[in-house]
């Protein structure tokens, strides 16, 4: 698809190279804070990059001075059923999870009358992770609050020096609730550091960043940064989907279970994955430094 | 809602008594074959019915002269990528699953453009699970393949004397891939058994189903099935929303946990739900041997 | 130890044969309903059998006319905390559970200040589970509500012609939240009459109790079920120790791990408890039709 | 292959009928006891099982007057480490598992030397479960001990009317090790008759064996049970391959994982399997009510 | 609580600031080693610091020369009964889990007699992780063997730069069995390294701690550290107590499940945590840059 | 056993030190790149390893020029059944794993007929894994694709300054399916720097490896980490047997399991082992500063 297939109010979706999205979070005059819109927008942006078959790897930034301030608290309206705690339960749920009152791990999908705009928070992170394409995160300037639950959800962090970073959710009163607890301790190697973090919501910087493992590379400004996702979006466009669309999806499966089960999982994927045409094309390019060309998926 | 508010080309929607919603499968004159239309009819309905706050119990039946024939195999296409079967499975995949190339257990929502009316499957049946309201399935004549899928993601499941049913998937070529293989055993104490229906696809009838605990009624006939269906959907609608659904909830939960997570589960569940004025309402009525009556949700 | 050594307001112990406790729910002028008092005591009682050598097997009934009536209504008292339903459910979280805000799986256990009264619910019931000496309930007349709760915690329900049973937790408005939800459909084969029971709250009696598997004997009344669950107490009270409390220690393991896990734990289990004399003890007397001693544990 | 390829001391396999194999436990005069040998023949036969093309089904049934008398007790004979329990438990354990002080859910195959002949009990039976083709026991006469953890890990289990049974390893001082206690209870629907069958070591005969859903037929004798065994695997090898294999291979998996986990495993599994010719020969027969003939595998 | 409610042999107790409680290992003499009253003192301490509504944030350290030496060594004391290996493991048993002879994640809680005083090791620092309350250990001079079980526990640790660390246990002749060998690899982000410590039972230092992400900050000297963990803790206890150990608990729970299972799990917390009055109250304080002050849980 | 029992084709062993075993990949003239005999001979080598009671930690290194460049891609020669993908997939699948069509994580062992030389790619890994022993691997020159599978399966990593490294599969057209992508990111604590690696397949060297923790010393030269790798091996097998084979073996089991299942798991698994005679010979030692000696295994 080109871009002008992707239609969004609060993000903006570009191609700056082959089989490359380039996602911008796009309310600079607000810093780019979370509203209800973007919400939508960036569960509904990294649905389309899925199916998108021009499309093998994404950057995601933001647009003007920074990666995002976070929540914007004017969008955050709770509902609440007077001296009922239960039904003022039922009724925020669905402010957290996509669909209203839904159990657990199993969320349905086809809905035909439109989704209440607010209706959308876990999902719509979780996009970015099931989106199967590698998603390469490039941060400049402040990335608070609900901007670690979205970086998280990428595969990849790389930000410039101007960079800094809060898992702010405390300051205002909650437990974190669309990410951060759950995937930046299975992201980073101190765990210590991270409970400080979300225990304490400080500040940290790029070369804090860096040092824990939670970006792996600084560079000096944000124009160096978004070159350097891309150059990495790029190198990872130029395989065999099969292959990189397979290793994300076995990755994500893998963090989740065993290894032996991981090993099962790899064993039935690559069953029939094994038989693709890539894989004689690659080796052959591989043993004569020649680039291999992949036909979609 | 009203009943207007249900309109759907292959189920109907009617309300026979208070909070009580009643859902045919409606293609009698194919014996309600499930073509790609009542894949996303029956996902739909089950979904808009999680969100009325009219209803808290639900009967499924079929229209005319049984439940279901089963999938109608002239809807089944599957695509195909000539020479390559790593392409050719990822362009399956999504006939399986709701939401094409999607990871495990982790099914994003809100979709901007159509869905492929293909796609819906395994999340369409997961619906009925899901949407938290009780649902009865009444079973007259015959119940097969598809049949079984559906109704095994039921909570209750009656018949009349004429029912007969099969997991037929065996016959046709392929392992049952919606619901089945993964709900039968759950649902029935005698897993030789199960694995003899699945492997054989042989025929059961209503007294065997009743026997084997798959079914927990038989009554004359179609007519009579309705009723007692719609006795128990009463019955179970008369309760406190915040019990029922808790409890449904809590069932599916603790299904697929261990008992320690289960009861770990409950009590963050509970600790809010206790603190429903349905609690000491429902106590009252039950003292003074009168019926309360319950808000909507 | 002797009778003498267990004293308890509402659970009376004797010793009925050699190895085998008896306890009984001890309010029969209040049908045995579960107070405040009750709770404590049945975990206590439970914990105090596990580490007493001269007991291998324990048959639970109830006292005068009834198994139980269930919760005492008049016990429950929950704490609120005006216009902050968050700090409200921090304080009724020790009433489900054990210990006040405790998470997950992981319970802490010895506690120097004497616990709340109330803080108890669900571990109590946990401790006939994990007393490790297979717990035969002995059922006559009502068993509701708690008493499903309790009687599924145990290993095997014999019941007299007169008991009649019902998960009546959706009568007074909440989702049981001690045991019912979480075991009884893993006691059972029938998920769907387990989840009619649930959500409608009705009656059932030793005969539909006995077809579905929640008991496995009915006999004629009171004074024959206590004779009956003596016997089979008796019987397992000559075994081996090692041999019966190893089974219900790998049974309780086993259901809730894959067939796998409960193969390696078992494996690990008996690396040690193989080389027990008993077992050539248990060999010599079952070829020589002669009847082994085993010293106590 | 021909059933002379077939050679073991301990059990005798023959072909009845197109893709049909019979496998007896082969020690008559000894009443089938389990020896070393025989623990050895059944992990090996079931392996070279899996691997024959020619074999879709399999009847599983014991030579003489009964199934099994169970494990040989002359065999037994446990290594010690004098007055080192921990060296002791490290000796004992491979006579449980397969391979020597192996880890949990990972067993490691081959091997160049041959194994110690007792390294073998527990994988000797997961042989049966993992052979992918249906198993259909066929039991008459005692079917005792090790008999149970064999039929368990049947898919199917028929006997006849002269059957009896017994979980008889606590009778010998010992928690059973070798998988009755791991799958009897995901087999049957009534847990407080498993744990009394387990704890007391009780026979129980064919009728209460088929109430409980243990065994699923009872016929008249021995030749009786072996027919109907037959007819069953029979029809079972007349569906496609593809389907019946992946059926159970689907069952088994489902039944160690939550729903969700099984439906999107069987998504990974089928997006391959669906593109078999099998699913149109087998949808062309079913309409022409024809029989369709399925390649190898 | 005041300081003069805990009264503890070999711990002690003060609260050097608001909502901060400061623990300190107080066996000076006997460099801080772990005797039978520690074991016991540890977990009480941390059950009442639990239900301490005066008590937010925890710091955690060593009086005297050390944060410890590590399990005294005189104390143990292992029962044994004359040739019979698994009476012995019964009895060995419950000197590592609180209780004798519990089963695996279920453990019961209120116990009428008193506990063998050595019944306590393992769930003794499991009351560190759930008492909800942060806790920072401030670690300076050795800390060996059960410190490392003791510090692993702990959300944050900082230490002086004369601390020195050692998994010792092997070099006494056993695995460790209180939680180094659970704890460690989930805290630290390199496996290897783990492994080398744990196999080795070699000393590193703060140094090589701080670079492998260990412990997250090294400061000068006792003072130093001490100084370090109270600030952050007086930082955490400013916090809304709601959000501060709603997190901990979130941190928790999403460390030992799936993303998924975490996400859905904060959905059902936060569905009654959203609505206390802490979140418009922090919220407000943050827009105004001033301190809010927030009610006792 | 001596070297001399040690005779394979592609591996070699020798015996530096006591109770230290030294396992070279020995196809130099290729730069021991892996064919279908060293995947063979790694499964076996390290299965004779763990039966060897005269070994108790191993060295795992290249011989040559470097470690390993990697799957010889001549070696690797699909089946395929013609326009049958289904069938096809069952073909492919033993190349995968050690066991034709074995279900997930249940893996038959004992095969009287010989293995097809394919069919062992994930098990012969795992052998490294589960052979109880520590595993050092000392790495020099190139490491790249299956490389990284080997020694990620190892406990610890050292490496000479001209190692370099390569998650290389993704460059000739695959996910890699014999362990990497499974336990990498296990092993690792910067997950953003795994997947750029996976998805990427660029080199990384030694100076990175070490930062990033994937290896934990960096040393001159091949000889300097020859040595090293051997002074840890041997520093290991100085230790109790008993204590260091249950140190892997808990870390091994506590990996794929909660924090609570952990400590669960080695109560059972010390309940014997703290009863070993090794326990007090250590403490002895320990204290008297003298050298223990310890029995074999």
């Amino acid at each position: 698809m080109s871009a002008s297939a992707y239609n969004y109010e609060t993000v903006k979706v570009s191609f700056p190279s082959e089989f490359v999205a380039h996602v911008e979070l796009n309310r600079p005059k607000k810093l780019n804070a979370i509203n209800d819109t973007m919400w939508t927008d960036i569960g509904a942006v990294f649905n389309q990059l899925r199916d998108d078959e021009d499309v093998r790897a994404i950057v995601l930034s933001g647009s003007g001075r920074c990666f995002t301030s976070g929540l914007d608290l004017f969008s955050l309206n709770l509902p609440t059923v007077a001296d009922d705690p239960s039904r003022t339960a039922f009724k925020v749920r669905p402010y957290i999870k996509a669909s209203s009152r839904t159990l657990g791990s199993i969320n349905y999908t086809p809905i035909p009358t439109p989704l209440h705009p607010l209706s959308k928070l876990q999902d719509s992170l979780t996009a970015i992770e099931i989106c199967d394409k590698a998603v390469v995160a490039a941060i400049h300037g402040p990335c608070i609050g609900g901007g670690i639950d979205i970086t998280t959800a990428c595969d990849i962090r790389y930000a410039s020096k101007d960079a800094y970073f809060s898992v702010k959710e405390v300051d205002i009163g909650l437990a974190a609730d669309v990410g951060s607890l759950q995937r930046l301790p299975k992201v980073v190697g101190n765990i210590g550091w991270v409970r400080e973090l979300c225990l304490t919501g400080r500040n940290f910087d790029s070369k804090e960043a860096l040092e824990q493992g939670f970006i792996s590379k600084v560079v000096d400004d944000h124009k160096a940064v978004i070159a350097a996702a891309l150059a990495t979006a790029s190198l990872i466009a130029e395989k065999s989907p099969v292959a990189a669309i397979g290793t994300k999806h076995i990755l994500n499966y893998s963090r989740d279970h065993t290894v032996q089960e991981g090993l099962d999982y790899v064993a039935t994927w690559n069953q029939v994955m094994l038989t693709t045409p890539d894989l004689p094309n690659a080796a052959a390019a591989q043993m004569s430094k020649t680039k291999a060309v992949f036909a979609k998926l």
